[in-house]
């Protein structure tokens, strides 16, 4: 056996409050990113240099329940219940690790998700809830629900989503499946939640399907509007970007199966 | 009649997250606080120098829901519905105008008010809750919820809360009453809400008795141990200060014919 079949592979999953920072991704020197924090908690606790593999670039003002990341570590000294306690007493208030467990060496937290799911919050009440900032979209303006659940069922199945990616660039397709698109009322009527799910995400794209759906509960467009958006294959066609506010990705999918392969 | 009676009195009732602000009251230049806010709000909004009297001076980090200025200005040239609009737009996310009311010229949002009731928030799941980060104590050692409700039972009325007071600086008296002091299970059993009214509040006496609640449900204290605090009037007797994070200004209290005598 040599040293690389010997490496543990720890699968994290990580809530945050992505307001204070810029996004997921580690960028320049200086910039304010989850995986920064992550990996700087980590290097505490392993005493070694750590890369945590992310599966979503979250952006600036996008939160998370469930982002998921990997890393690895030559060998486990302690018990993973203390490395995630160890990791969170490291981490600012607005960042958790939720639970952390050995995976197949193989597991790549962003290569081997089958798929993701979004939830968008839009808060829709008079008065603009201050203690939500940051957390939603206040929409102030009224929002008539039927035609955004309509439009969002016809954006489910197999599509080229090309029309509401703000860029395709890296993309070898634009066609994506999305299982679930649904528009529901909550928190006493004050809310509205989108929830999308879907096999893969173009860079944007469940922000554009809001925004597209706002235009549709404005009365803007009809819901069928929807099918001639998507054959256009042309982002000008689409809603405008709903801000990063109210997008929190809530899980990340893979095969229970393969995880537990150890 | 001279310029004094002419006079128009305005209470506005505000709700802020404060975790961004220095409290409430007025500070030094360069020293970010609510009050501050709703002043340069106002000013821009009448176009007249504003002093906002508010009820209570929340610390830094503490919330409201309600906290009550009034505001004083020559005349009203715009409905009350077109100032608290125009003052929404110019505040800052975390900081609402919830409502403008004319009020009697003798309404002072400080002297006039009859009491206050105050809820603080403590979150009690095994993971940090990091999309509450700021609006809730997190609190993660397990809490018996029965002798801090027994406890609490013993704090309403009439008592000497010198002991519950951080400094009783400025004050005549540091007896006051409790209506109501209730200790709640919420938000699914990962909060305990904690609801105090009463007639006036100590410097911290709100963050003081959580402080000793928690006490209790972690059973350093008997609950019936309270009536000795009180009777000590001895800061050292009580439990430590909770954290601001926890505590909203849910609303205050008035004679609602005072209000309404115009």
């Amino acid at each position: 056996m040599d040293d690389i079949q010997k490496t543990r592979n720890l699968k994290l999953v990580i809530a945050y409050n992505g307001a204070a920072y810029h996004g997921w991704q580690r960028q320049a020197a200086g910039i304010d990113t989850v995986q920064l924090r992550v990996e700087s908690a980590a290097v505490q606790v392993l005493k070694h240099p750590v890369k945590a593999h992310g599966c979503s670039r979250t952006d600036s003002g996008v939160h998370a329940e469930g982002q998921v990341c990997n890393i690895r570590t030559p060998r486990l000294t302690v018990p993973l219940a203390g490395i995630r306690k160890a990791m969170n007493s490291r981490l600012p208030r607005d960042i958790v690790v939720r639970s952390i467990e050995e995976v197949p060496e193989n597991f790549n937290a962003s290569w081997s998700a089958l798929g993701k799911t979004y939830r968008y919050r839009i808060h829709v009440g008079s008065t603009r809830p201050v203690h939500l900032a940051g957390l939603v979209w206040y929409y102030w303006r009224p929002l008539d629900i039927r035609p955004m659940q309509e439009a969002a069922s016809l954006i489910i199945g197999e599509h080229d989503f090309r029309s509401f990616a703000s860029s395709t660039e890296g993309r070898e397709t634009t066609v994506r499946t999305v299982y679930r698109c649904d528009v529901a009322q909550a928190c006493d009527g004050s809310e509205i939640h989108i929830t999308v799910q879907g096999n893969g995400f173009l860079y944007n794209m469940v922000r554009n399907i809001v925004g597209t759906l706002v235009a549709m509960g404005r009365g803007r467009w009809q819901p069928g509007h929807i099918t001639e958006i998507l054959k256009s294959c042309d982002r000008n066609q689409a809603g405008p970007t709903a801000p990063p506010d109210g997008l929190t990705l809530m899980c990340v999918h893979y095969d229970p199966d393969f995880l537990k392969n150890v």
